[in-house]
């Protein structure tokens, strides 16, 4: 059984590349993907010749990999990916997420369960954080999920406890499909509480992995998806991490990749947001208050400008100029009062403040009485 | 009564500047400091000369003036002067925050009360905030207060409700002294339900204010007397505000003046918190989380590097090199397992798993047991 026959049928768009497809399933199942020594050479002699080398141990140079090129069994990882309805990605065929490429270390192959096809991976957001998230936190992530899902944005996590979990089920609340990237494989549900999610989110979205199906994930694997998820997306978002948090991994890749990395900035007395708010600090991530934020920050020039203007900065005076609003603040709350008397509170001339009466009156703000002038009963000072 | 004899005595740092003294006092009751038509005229003629046009009203162009000079009484004010038991400071003479000439309209004169006289303004923080403050910002201003106090740095606030009362009894807790700069005069204790802590801030430390004893704080005296605060500290921290709170106004100053501005992040979903965030997001604030790190941004050069490092950002894994760490990743938590096995989970060679176990044994890590290897009960992996 080769990749072609291995019951993906006769694509079109394989043919010819055989040996290549073979050699990339083989990699993915034989080197980590993350080997900083095997990564290079291959990425020097191509996948075929990698391959070629490898399990042959060209020279002994491949002695790492030789106890999983005897274990092989690209059958059986074939017939696991078939089982699982899973779809395999190759690098320059359609529907392979481009932005993978450019890790320093790219996956031989991604394996893909779901039924969304076409995707826009410009549009598209990494939301992550804590597996041990507050209650802050697991409410921010919500309505970041909810929110950018709703403004047509890919909401991408990892499916975790915490922030990860919370931001996929705000995008499935918005009844907008989401991806969840996994360390093991596809067909591996983990954590195994998240089953049910896991099934709603391919039930609409999509499930990804670097993983063949079957393998359980490690560790170290996860670190490694935590680069997937930065390199497919336009941006990511961090909701809450602590100072160690693994999040902060996913936020190191998106930094080295150039991608938008944007942090949810939270109390100073909450070690759950120390992290983010040290690499805002640092200004390593752009402070983020709302999904719009995050939108105006990944969407292209001249899209997305759905963060509120914040003008409102601008004093609740400043359409007065000086001197009314000098008259205007020298009016008692609830009295009457003369303009000899405006003019020394206020310090300003007679005249001024006739002036600046005139004025005031004119737009509502206060009105002539028996006793001189008042602050008319509804005037508020902006 | 002349200002030198007015009950502070013949000091002899004002002989012979009489003239001068006498008209910053008088131009401090009848011009409103920020006034930016009349600041420019008298920063050109001096005071003296200003003083002297502006009371006679020298070509008519004092008109706005006029209705104050009238009521001026200069024997009064030097009188609750000396009643206050308040000092009088001037431009140039000892006692004198030199920070303020760095105003565009620096005061004229500036009264002092209370005990404090030697002050180090290099090592002074302003710590501003809301005074509708919610716990967690009264809680932050409180901490700060105090351990910026303990370290060596002079809490100065306004005294209102809310963040600047907690700031200034943070302070009054280490048993520092602390200083309120008023919007009234400094015989005006505002808001009136803090009478008791402003005499705890007198006892120890000081109160300022630019305005005359006797007068009551008008709301752009508010204004005025932010840039103050701005001016005469090191840096001013922010911890809570609002997108329209008056704590912006001191922020805004500080930012004009080229002072280290700091503020605190908070909850996103907090509106007392909005400002801050905006600032922040917007590279016009520098987020701080502690005081410590407070006094890294207003110490000079090579002090106060009391913040603690945080590369506890580094990785748990980070001190095992990565063969190792992908052999310690592959081992069960509680099973033993073989170098064979290892060798295909890790995905590196047999003679790599023997070094690895090697190495990992000699640090605690692992141990052999009957049927192969397996993890140290105790071993952590950091």
């Amino acid at each position: 059984m080769s990749v072609l026959d291995g019951g993906f049928g006769a694509d079109a768009q394989w043919v010819g590349q055989e040996a290549e497809l073979s050699a990339r399933v083989a990699l993915s199942v034989v080197v980590e993907p993350t080997d900083t020594k095997l990564a290079p050479v291959i990425r020097e002699l191509g996948p075929v010749r990698a391959w070629s080398a490898i399990s042959s141990n060209e020279g002994g140079h491949f002695d790492r990999c030789q106890p999983r090129v005897r274990a092989l069994d690209l059958d059986q990882v074939l017939w696991n990916t078939h089982r699982s309805g899973a779809r395999l990605l190759f690098p320059g065929l359609p529907g392979w997420p481009t932005g993978l490429d450019d890790l320093e270390c790219p996956p031989f192959t991604v394996w893909a369960r779901g039924c969304l096809t076409q995707i826009d991976w410009a549009r598209s957001v990494a939301v992550v954080g804590s597996r041990a998230a507050t209650s802050y936190g697991l409410h921010v992530a919500g309505e970041f999920g909810y929110d950018l899902a709703s403004s047509g944005y890919l909401v991408v996590s990892g499916a975790a406890f915490g922030i990860d979990a919370a931001a996929h089920r705000g995008a499935l609340a918005a009844d907008v499909p989401t991806i969840a990237v996994l360390a093991g494989g596809v067909d591996r549900p983990y954590p195994v509480a998240h089953s049910q999610l896991l099934d709603q989110i391919r039930a609409n979205g999509l499930i990804l992995s670097e993983a063949p199906p079957g393998s359980s994930p490690r560790r170290e694997r996860f670190l490694a998806r935590n680069r997937l998820i930065a390199a497919l997306t336009a941006g990511t978002v961090v909701i809450e991490a602590g100072l160690r948090s693994g999040a902060l991994s996913s936020a190191g890749h998106a930094e080295r990749l150039g991608r938008v990395l944007a942090a949810v900035p939270g109390p100073v007395t909450s070690a759950a947001s120390a992290g983010t708010n040290a690499w805002i600090r640092d200004g390593r991530a752009v402070l983020v208050s709302s999904a719009a934020q995050c939108v105006e920050l990944v969407s292209p020039i001249g899209e997305g400008l759905l963060a509120p203007e914040r003008d409102e900065l601008a004093l609740v005076y400043d359409d007065l100029a000086e001197v009314p609003r000098r008259v205007f603040e020298s009016l008692p709350k609830s009295r009457t009062t003369t303009v000899d008397r405006l003019a020394v509170i206020a310090g300003v001339s007679g005249q001024e403040v006739m002036a600046a009466l005139g004025s005031l009156e004119l737009t509502g703000r206060v009105e002539r009485s028996a006793g001189g002038w008042r602050r008319c009963s509804q005037a508020s000072p902006g």
